[in-house]
Formats: structure tokens, C-alpha cells, sequence
């Protein structure tokens, strides 16, 4: 194992002083009890224990932002700090679930914090030697959609639950003859009696496939395999069978470890659903950043990620959302991009914005109800997107494209408002 | 499938009206998009539409507990309540990571609440059938260990990494012949290249069978599996080839359905490591309460679940303690109780309050430090365990009874003011 080292970043609140609640921390995740035990030696410290890196200083708040912190702070206040621990990788090798436990683990109960964030975590070289990282990610999906040039444009089958296989399959059609790229599985919807997943797969892939034999073009359908893991690996095996090219996991109600096993099988695109990640991301001073979170994930083979979207209909800024996008884009250890899935509220009608602030295509584009609600119909509503995003590209705005793009028009009409 | 509702109960806080902020809540996770769409018909809804059971006003706040609420409230203010919303179990039958999705998936996310946290899950009896729960749990444990009539009383190898596998092996020989009844390793310690997990399992069972045949006295170790799947289930295979009883994940580092897969050969007893809770759980506002979040966990199948302690190192508080050990104590859609794991800082001293407050023997109690750091060494350090709870359980006080037990009298010196 080389001589390398894992960083975390924290964003820190205590009433103690910022090098002795930093040193709480370090040695929490590293010898890990209150009291000097014996066989702690010196020798042991220097090789396992944690370091502290830097301290960088932010600002002072009279109240704590989170309950729970026990200790009387100088002047009544509590400290904010960026903070930078270090451990060597010999403490847990390439076992992904133990460096969890050892950078979050049991820091968020501490009384000496009264806020305490992971907000990026820097694997050394070797990890991308030990991991591989999505298998197809941006490029892949690219290739296997054969869209090039420009987003792919994607969209959600509504209502998320209660339709049928034939129903579904039926949209799927109308999604597909309005060239569509990608579509998918809501969240809500895995193998429940009123669709089961193999006849979806079934009703779904005879359409596209169908679909592929008169035009060429392959739609990409991210059948939600969500479930417990032999099952999973089942719906995987539907998938392959019918000819499909993508599964989606809900990836924190399944869980890491499930996850990757179903990655590492690397026949189909992994659609990554990120449901469930407010509960450890909407405070400030308390759980996880995206921009840590994701590289879990990314190392755990995930394809496709779910980011938000400018304008969002959730509480998320748009400051969040263009950092998220970034972070996808950047290459993590030598393993490749992971393609940033926008949703939320999309209509097509934040396409400017979202490439002025990112100057990228590559991205899916997800709208839901943006495609489904369209006056026109779903045709209408993908080339309504399409329009809005050469707009973008091209620098017009929205309202000068769709003097002479009907399908532009009606969406600006019809959902100006949703976002005014 | 049959005709049953799956009830979740949230507290929320809003700046709308209560019944249109759970309206919202109870629409995102049925329909799921924000306008109409072509499809979703008034037979759809009643059949698959999540349904507001119950609303319950609590008080008012002036400011919003979390970011991201966009909306003005009524005079500025928001608004918490208890609200209770139940779905059909049609909409995603038994499977558990969809039930997750559904019970909080993009909850957090909406901008319509600046406060959400799922607070109780009332699972509908087919769930007891299909879902066998723990295999051992409090019953299992105790059969498997001898221990009867008082809590089992255990430890962590400290420190917590560093140790090479006869070093760890040495200190298990010197617990075991403390009569200890439960050792585990620490969450940080999986795999690394000073202690692999088959050399660990090698060198500790060795002693730990030799204790076996000499004194007829099974001491549980906890090896912490915590690794890939692959490698989880050779390790589970390690431990019971070499006549291991037990084995730990780190169940949110690992995640759910990994977990399940473990659970589900049954011939280990499983230590649920809870750490990374915090995340999800320290703002009193946001995530999961331990009384929901624990009942996926032993649908799954966990035998043994951390529940933090009495007067523990970290920040919660000893009332929601008392709660966590009374909700692993209660019967889960007739799946048996869970053991409960009681640890944090504890040292024997807070034997007399957790059982004045819980009135139960039923319980791991957990002391590193409290035992491994005791002046008389490990053995006295458990005999004052034992002792303290000797005197928990017949009403004495600790100091009562240190009058003629030496090692309490020690652990009192020492420790008492580790709680002052």
C-alpha cells in the first residue's frame, strides 16, 4: 500500500477554541475514546492518528446552529472554521464504507461541535488505480444515445405511480416518436402489483426497440431496478435481456455497498437518483456537501447524477446547482466525468441560464412535467427544449428564438409563470 | 397484495397554511411533478394518492429552522405541526428501499418547508410477514452468550486502530478471562494491511474457543465486516468457520440492502454500528428520529442496534437515550425486539439512572475507556461494571455499594469525574 494520504475538508461550529475542537475531531476518528487507554503509544499516534492540517477562521455567531453543544463558548460565541484533517490510507485501505465511517462517523454527535460538515474529501492517486469509477459516464452515455453536440434532452414518466406497463409503454411511444433521448422511471415507481418491473421492461423495450429498428436512433430508458439486491440483479438481467441500456438506483435509500455490486456488473448505464440527500445536506453547518458525496459515489461506478437544476422547484440555490455541475465535470482521481442529470421544475425556460452559468452541454436535461404539459403535446414539448437550449448555445434569448420556433413560443407562454 | 396503508408521521414547519404545505408533501411523493399532467386521472389518485391523515398545530416560530423556504408565511411567521400521511402499500409493495423513496425521498428538497424530519413509520402487518426481522436479536443474543438475569456487559478493543491481530488477540485473552461477555472491534478498524480481518478472526478465535473449552463460556466478538459485499460475505464466512457468533457493519456506511443480504443468511448474530446517524439526525428538524430510522434496520434483519447512553460523550440528550432503548424493546409487526447497544462514554456510573429510567435488564452495555482504562486493569474494570449493575437493580447507590466492592469503589474514584 503506497505512503499516500486521505484529506477531508469540515466546515466546523464550537464554543471551544478552533486547534482544540479541531484535535477532538482528529482524535475521535483516529484512537477514539475519552479517556488514554493503555497501548495508545506514541509509535501508534504518529502512524494512525489523524492530523490536522490547517485551520482557516470564518466568522462568529452568538447562537449555535445546531443543539447539543454542551461547552460554554469564549465571550458566549461559537467559532466557524474550515478545517483540514488528514489520515494515512493505511488505516482502511481501499475499503470504501470504513473511510466513511473514519471522515463522518460518529463526528456529527460530538458535544464539542455545535456544527460540523464534510465538505470535500481528496482521494490520493491510488484510489483511482483501485477504483474504476462510471464505466460509461458522460462519454458513454453519449456513445450509446449517439447525441452529440448538445445536452441530451430527457424526461420522467407522469404520473409517477399508477400506470400501467401498457400505458407507460404507450407514453413511451408518443416520447420516442418526438425524438426524445432518455427517459425514466420515476423514483416512486419500482415493481409494484399495478406494473410489474418485467412486464415495463417488457412493454417498454418492444416499443423503443421497435422505435430503433425504423430510425436508427436508440432512446435510452432508465428502468428503476431499486430494490433488494437479488432482485436488482434480476431487474438488471430484464434489462440486458429486452435490449435495454440503462438502470436507475435510488442511492441512498439502497445504500453504497449495494450499489457498487450492481456497478461493477458494467453492462448497463447506472442512472443515479439522489432522493433521500436533503435529509443530509439542507443545513448548513450539519452533513454533507454534493461535492464530497458525489465522489462515493463516482468511485462506486455511478454513471448519471442527479444535480438539481437552475431555478428549481426545491429549496436549492443556484450558486449549488453550478457547483454540483462543475464537480461532476471534473475528472476524480484519473476516473472519468459523471454525467450531471438537471431536474426539478426544468421547462426548457432556464436553458440560457444554466449555460451561461456553466458554458456546458454536457448534461441531461430532464423535464417532467416542462415535456408532459406542453400545449402541443410531448412532441412538442422535446422540441420545445431542443429550441430553447440552441437559443441558449447560440446566445439568443428565448423570446427572439421562438418568434420563428412555435414549439419555443407556447412553452415561454405556458411557463412564464411557473417560474415568475 | 392486501388492503393496507403504510402511515408516516412528519413534524414540519412551513410559512403556508398547514393543510396546503401537507398537500404539497402528500402530492410530490404521489403524482410527483408541479403541474397537472395528461394521465393522472381522479381514479388514480384516489387509488395510488397519498393521503393526510391527520394534522396536528404545534407552536409558531419567527424564524424558519432551516434555509430554502421561499414563501412568505402569514405575519412572518412559520408554522410546526405533526402531520400524519399514509399511502397504499400497493404503490411499492415490499420493496424497502421504494418505501424509503416514497417516506422521504425529495421531502427535504421542498422549498414549501423550512422543516422536515420523519418522525415515526407505522409499518401494516403483511410487513411482518414478509420481513422476518432479527434473527436473534435480545433473545438470540442472550442464548448465544449464557448471559441471563443482567445485561451483558461488553467492550471495544482500544485503541481503536493500530493493534496488530495477536496484540488485539492478547487483549481479548485478558477480557475473556475478566469474563466479559461481549468484545467488539471499533468502527474504524475493517481491513487494514496491520490487522487483516482473517488474520484477526484467526488469532482472537483461538482464544476466545481455548476460553471456551476451559471455562464453558462463549464470549460474543463483534468483528466488524464492514467492507464491499463480496468481501463482507467472505469475512461473515471467516467468522464462522472459526466458530464466531457475531459480526458488525457499519450500517450507514454500508447501506440497506447490503446490509439485508448479510442479515438473510442468519447464522451470525449482526451488530448494528449506527455511526453517521448524526447526520440525519441532530437537527431537530431535519432527517430521521432514531424511533423510524431503527425500524428499517430490523425489517432488514439487525440483532443488535447502538442507541448511544445515558450521560454519553456526545450531544443528545438522555430523555430521546431513554426513548431509543424503549422503541428496540417494542415488538415490530410481531418481528422480535432488537438487543440495544448502550454506549458512549460510559463507565459503569450510569448504571443506576439507565435503569431508573428504563427499569431493564435487557441491554448491551458498552465501556471502552470505562473498562479498558480502570486502574485495576480490564478484569477489575468489568467486575465494577457488573457490579454497578448489581446495585443499579437492587436500589442501591453506587457509593452504597462500593463500600464493599472494591473495583466499583475504584471505577467511582476514577470516573466520577469523567461526569461532573
Amino acid at each position: 500500500m503506497p505512503d499516500e494520504r486521505i484529506i477531508a475538508t469540515y466546515r466546523i461550529e464550537t464554543p471551544l477554541p478552533l486547534e482544540q475542537a479541531t484535535a477532538v475531531l482528529a482524535g475521535e476518528q483516529s484512537s477514539g475514546t475519552f479517556v488514554n487507554v493503555p497501548g495508545e503509544t506514541d509509535e501508534l499516534r504518529r502512524r494512525y492518528g489523524a492530523v490536522v492540517e490547517s485551520i482557516t477562521p470564518l466568522d462568529e455567531s452568538k447562537t449555535p446552529a445546531l443543539p447539543g453543544s454542551r461547552m460554554k463558548g469564549n465571550r458566549g460565541l461559537y467559532r466557524r472554521a474550515d478545517v483540514r484533517v488528514s489520515w494515512s490510507i493505511e488505516n482502511f485501505g481501499y475499503n470504501l464504507p470504513t473511510v466513511i465511517s473514519t471522515l463522518q462517523g460518529n463526528l456529527y454527535e460530538l458535544a464539542q461541535f455545535s456544527g460540523l460538515r464534510l465538505s470535500d474529501v481528496e482521494f490520493p492517486d491510488s484510489f483511482g488505480q483501485h477504483f474504476a469509477g462510471p464505466k460509461f459516464g458522460t462519454a458513454g452515455t453519449r456513445k450509446m444515445t449517439g447525441v452529440e453536440g448538445r445536452p441530451l434532452i430527457g424526461t420522467i414518466i407522469k404520473p409517477s405511480i399508477g400506470l400501467s406497463p401498457q400505458q407507460t409503454a404507450e407514453l413511451v411511444g408518443k416520447l420516442a416518436a418526438a425524438d426524445i433521448d432518455f427517459i425514466k422511471d420515476d423514483e416512486l415507481l419500482g415493481n409494484p402489483p399495478h406494473s410489474p418491473f418485467k412486464d415495463r421492461v417488457s412493454a417498454v423495450s418492444e416499443v423503443l426497440n421497435r422505435h430503433f429498428d425504423k430510425t436508427g436512433k436508440k432512446v435510452m430508458y432508465a428502468f428503476n431496478i431499486t430494490d433488494e439486491l437479488d432482485q436488482m440483479q434480476a431487474n438488471y438481467d430484464a434489462i440486458l435481456a429486452a435490449g435495454g441500456t440503462c438502470a436507475m438506483i435510488s442511492l441512498n435509500s439502497v445504500g453504497l455497498i449495494a450499489t457498487k455490486k450492481i456497478c461493477d456488473r458494467g453492462q448497463l448505464v447506472i442512472h443515479g437518483h439522489r432522493n433521500g440527500f436533503g435529509a443530509m445536506n439542507r443545513h448548513p453547518l450539519l452533513g454533507i456537501d454534493f461535492l464530497a458525496w458525489q465522489k462515493f459515489w463516482r468511485l462506486a461506478g455511478v454513471d448519471q447524477m442527479h444535480v438539481n437544476g437552475i431555478a428549481n422547484k426545491f429549496w436549492e440555490d443556484d450558486d449549488s446547482v453550478v457547483r454540483s455541475m462543475a464537480a461532476c465535470a471534473k475528472p476524480l482521481v484519473g476516473t472519468p466525468p459523471v454525467l450531471p442529470v438537471v431536474s426539478s421544475g426544468q421547462t426548457g425556460l432556464q436553458a440560457p441560464e444554466t449555460y451561461r452559468r456553466t458554458q456546458t452541454i454536457d448534461l441531461l436535461y430532464q423535464a417532467g412535467g416542462g415535456i408532459m404539459a406542453h400545449p402541443g403535446g410531448p412532441g412538442a414539448g422535446v422540441a420545445a427544449l431542443r429550441q430553447a437550449w440552441e437559443a441558449a448555445v447560440a446566445g439568443k434569448t428565448l423570446a427572439d428564438y421562438a418568434t420563428d420556433h412555435s414549439e419555443l413560443r407556447q412553452s415561454v407562454e405556458k411557463f412564464a409563470g411557473a417560474h415568475a
